[in-house]
């Protein structure tokens, strides 16, 4: 893919987006996202741009933009004015997934994939590498591990033995794998993120804390990413696993044996605690804690920087500390805004 | 180590755990612990497995388990019926501690010690190694640095210039060892630790915030271990401390010139600001924050996710933000509860 | 700058400080800073050694203390007393800023650059090094990054493809530059930083979450620190910027599109959600929560622990969460505290 993404035409656009072009006569080729406030600051680029405007809100600062981009790809806004009007535009009905789409589609950025193993990769002699794999310089594979076709290992990431990496992962650099960690296929780790450190496990003796031992492992199923940071410890006997699909975001903590479904979403700093299930298609916020041994049923969001003490039903939205139904939360906090009233009420009602 | 953990009878894991064993004619020969889920779902390995069963909460899920284990450890369990019943078992009174030991004696963990120097390892020809000391591939031990008999740097793992490490220590893939570091006997260091960085001390000026080096270091005590990516930062003149066996969990934060005593646990992410104080044998849980300068006694115990801002007395238990005696939360959080019923009351007395 | 820091009189002190030297004839050579807290325990090397006291408070200890500095630098501390009174001393007013000045001048630690490409660090063929710049053993530097002049990347440390790393940058050991991240001068990276991670951004679809490629990348300005273990991720269409002198602590989480200000201080554990924007001269304290989109103010000052949800306006100090006016914050805290009174109140007003 040397020399960037390709030029696409306007109707180009449109079909990869599934959207409505408007007009696209003569229009130039289209070969990058840009910002509204980019271009509102104005830059030379702007006509081979692309621009996504989700709303109405967004489109503002576009009006008074000293350049104008090459096409617009529009969601609930309901009509142009001015210059604007005689852009192109592609009606989407989902413009956080168009955005998505031609974000893949204009990517410029460098691909990590080379297809080689570095001089000065170490792969032991017991490790086996699939066709295709791209090991940077000194990035290690320990004995026994596996590399699926086509995986990155990035420079000084680790995969340690018996590992299993399944094909086109992507292990940015200083990712830590260690021993008997199971990756599905597409898994992307971000840098510095570790993967299988012991759980947190001790028991108390008369000589001081003696560590249980963690001999399980850790189960990221396909098309897994996980943040920069981020920290999943192996199980005590069986594997912490992550579900399909699942995407956890930078600095999180995941805990020894806990079970996490398929489609979550866990925003960044968020802690779950050893044990936890969490279902299927779970969102949960940015600093939230989870205690350990709870349960989170599918469908559950979760607030963010909720404190998450007790089960939480499948499909609720619960929020703060310790961590109840949204409604509730939200009551509570409109009766705290009410404090000041009451205690000057009970103060008024004994003078009186 | 080759060829995995030995096989044990039924009693040697009795003599090894300090319990009573209840019958062990003909008994198959363990070579592993697995987990009553494991076992509830099937698996052919069970019969040479040991299953560790604190209490009768436990045990429910293995009466109806397919396969049966070679030898259960039982804690608190009445007695057994069904099949379970024909089954060797070994009494104990701490099923934890038993959990700990039988993990020691039944790790089929690959062992990272090798004994030997990678070709591809940087030792400065100033730096000094023990004997038997592993450096994997990529490690770096810096100039004037000493590594202790027996220890293990993992891939990518760094040791700083001056830094000592004791005998036994075991420093995880990508780990980071500053300058002047010092590290006590089998201490521990899970992948992604940074022992040692520059503590957040800055001056006002009029030309902006001027850098107070930090000139001290780090000593952890021997039998500590670190969690993965958790930063004990270096003091500002004398060391940070933590004291032997202390017990750190992954992404926590120790700050310059914190000392912490022996015999303490500390669940992840939790945040221990500059020049605090912690006792031995203090217990805090995940997600706390403790603000600087507060000291903590020993014996004390803090919930999960309090912030500690003033001093905790040796020996209670705090919880909440801001830390508050247990007893005083709990009836905090009931208050709060109640919250509803005070708005309404007042709202009624008002009207008639 | 072998042979350690150099052998200052009091008179080079004082002037190094701007404070007023009060006696200082036959005065020993100073090398070193010690704190009141060694003193109080003594060492051999008293003689030589500076110490910062900034108040009466902390004299106190070293008025016991065995053995005695070479130097007092005082801050506002009335008079000595005893053994204290026959030392030389420098009076200044900022001693915070004097302890600065001088951890700079008697910086003993070992100097990270060697100016040095180790045999063993990995250069681009496509990558270009500025003068002077040290390459530690394992480092890697991709196809067209650039290294300014005297700069230095530590063991392990990885500067992405395209990466610009200004002049006389730290980059430690594990340290993680992602692709198309930009520098500037004098940036300090502390070990296990990731900067330019993807920002966490996915769109709903039926097959699951569509990932938003972010294209954006990093700015850091000239002499920003950043702490141990913390992650910037980069942008998704522009950069995420962190502004000139901006200091940023441990395990700080930054997200896409965020803007944070010149002169900045955040404190450790501190997230900061996706596109809120930090004006200049903010201080945030630890394991601080902000939430995306949202602004503060420059000058705003917010307090440990709070979780920010709505705009700050500029110079105000805010708490809590959700965080609001500190004057607020700490009614609020004090009306809590009166609720066990309410309650009462309210249970004897209905009674009777």
């Amino acid at each position: 893919m040397a020399g960037g993404p390709p030029e696409l035409s306007p109707q180009e656009i449109a079909d990869a987006v599934g959207g409505t072009l408007s007009w696209g006569e003569g229009a130039r080729a289209l070969d990058h996202l840009a910002s509204v406030e980019r271009l509102s600051r104005g830059y030379p680029e702007a006509g081979s741009a692309v621009v996504v405007v989700p709303s109405e809100q967004e489109l503002a600062p576009l009006a008074g933009a000293p350049v104008l981009p090459g096409l617009l790809v529009l969601g609930a806004v309901a009509g142009l004015e001015g210059p604007l009007a005689a852009l192109p535009t592609v009606r989407v009905g989902e413009p956080r997934l168009a955005l998505a789409r031609l974000s893949a589609l204009l990517d410029a950025r460098p691909r990590p994939f080379t297809g080689e193993v570095s001089a000065t990769a170490h792969v032991h002699p017991a490790a086996s590498l699939g066709s295709g794999v791209s090991l940077e310089a000194g990035s290690y594979v320990g004995p026994g591990a596996s590399i699926g076709d086509g995986s990155y290992v990035g420079p000084g990431a680790s995969v340690g033995a018996n590992a299993v990496i399944g094909a086109g992962c992507v292990l940015h650099a200083n990712v830590t794998v260690y021993d008997g960690v199971t990756l599905g296929a597409r898994v992307v780790l971000h840098a510095g993120a570790v993967i299988g450190a012991d759980g947190f496990g001790y028991a108390a003796s008369p000589a001081g804390a003696v560590k249980i031992r963690q001999l399980g492992g850790v189960t990221l199923a396909d098309d897994v990413e996980i943040g920069a940071n981020t920290a999943v410890d192996r199980g005590t006997l069986d594997d912490t696993v992550v579900g399909a699909r699942t995407k956890i975001d930078n600095l999180c903590q995941v805990g020894h044996n806990v079970i996490i479904g398929s489609d979550c979403l866990v925003a960044g700093m968020t802690g779950i605690a050893g044990s936890a299930r969490v279902g299927d298609g779970v969102i949960i916020g940015g600093a939230v804690a989870v205690s350990d041994h709870v349960t989170i049923g599918s469908g559950a969001r979760i607030a963010g920087r909720s404190g998450v003490t007790k089960d939480v039903p499948p499909g609720e939205t619960w929020a703060g500390f310790p961590a109840r139904p949204h409604r509730q939360y939200a009551r509570s906090l409109y009766l705290l805004e009410r404090l000041e009233d009451v205690w000057r009420a009970v103060k008024r009602m004994e003078r009186g």
